[in-house]
């Protein structure tokens, strides 16, 4: 079985987007800056290179909803995640079926029904797991393996934050990583059981 | 002239204390595993030393009340700054001496006589300011030069945050440091003008 992940970058301040995120707005505020490091000094092949290994043993997502209606338009007709991507939303909809590999279903019934629905199409490969309020949720409730997380030397100041919650505090995590030659630590966070 | 810089281990999540700071309970909840790191491994007589090293270069510090408060007590008769303290306060007191070279100095005119104070008192030595609140404002209006952080692999869930500001945004970092064996990251942000 593949793990379940979230791979985020996130200010020093903790927040995962700038203020005023919305649809148009996918980052917020200044909130593409928290990106920069996969692109720095690298060229557009070499940006379309590391973007795809990234993503290579990715065999499903789960995404909050809040997350496919800012990215839907941003990621275009080839999405990057060749995968099929469960959206956990109130709103019933139909599939939405993109080129190379990835679709959009929306699952109704909470993150549990997605998540079995993403192991069952993922086989041994991974789940990528997206969206704060989606993450905050397998991470209570020990579904996730590991936070990927990229700390990146901005304050933002507000916006979306990764950690909110007083039941955070029930998370115990191993950790490994480094830190790059612009300041970003890049660090593997193991959920522990 | 020395630097002045905060030195702060801080919880993934944000925090520099756990829940429930208070007389008694200086690092709040659980807050005591965000220093840990500093002692792991490490025999009592190496854990002194590494502390010595750390403060070797300080000549002053600027604390806020809250800090002294919660810290008077912990620090002891012979306190490990062996360099004068200056409070920043609403309340004057009378200056209180204790053995080996440190004193606490209560200043009631604001951070930035605190400051120049501390800053005739450091000579060209380092000056260490200490207090969420008072890092901030001296954050703000570009006094300190140093942020040296340790991003402690531990969620908290609820205490004192070091960023809780829009007014953050404005301040630009550049960063280096590198992850311990623990998953500790250790970076020095320093504050560009």
């Amino acid at each position: 079985m593949g793990l379940v992940y979230a791979d985020l970058s996130m200010s020093l301040d903790g927040f995962i987007t700038g203020p005023n995120m919305r649809v148009g707005n996918a980052m917020g505020d200044d909130g593409d800056r928290l990106h920069e490091w996969a692109s720095a000094g690298k060229s557009e092949a070499e940006v379309e290179a590391f973007l795809e290994q990234r993503l290579a043993s990715l065999g499903a997502c789960v995404f909050g909803r809040m997350m496919l209606d800012v990215g839907i338009g941003p990621w275009g007709d080839e999405p990057p995640f060749h995968a099929p991507v469960f959206v956990v939303t109130h709103r019933p909809a139909e599939t939405i079926v993109k080129a190379g590999g990835t679709s959009y279903t929306f699952v109704t019934d909470g993150p549990d029904a997605a998540l079995r629905l993403a192991r069952q199409a993922a086989g041994d490969q991974d789940i990528a797991v997206a969206g704060a309020a989606i993450v905050r949720q397998y991470l209570h409730s020990g579904d996730i393996d590991e936070l990927r997380l990229h700390i990146v030397p901005i304050l933002l100041g507000d916006g979306v934050r990764l950690f909110t919650d007083a039941e955070d505090r029930s998370v115990a995590l191993a950790a490994s990583g480094s830190v790059d030659e612009g300041g970003v630590a890049h660090i593997v966070y193991r959920i522990r059981g």
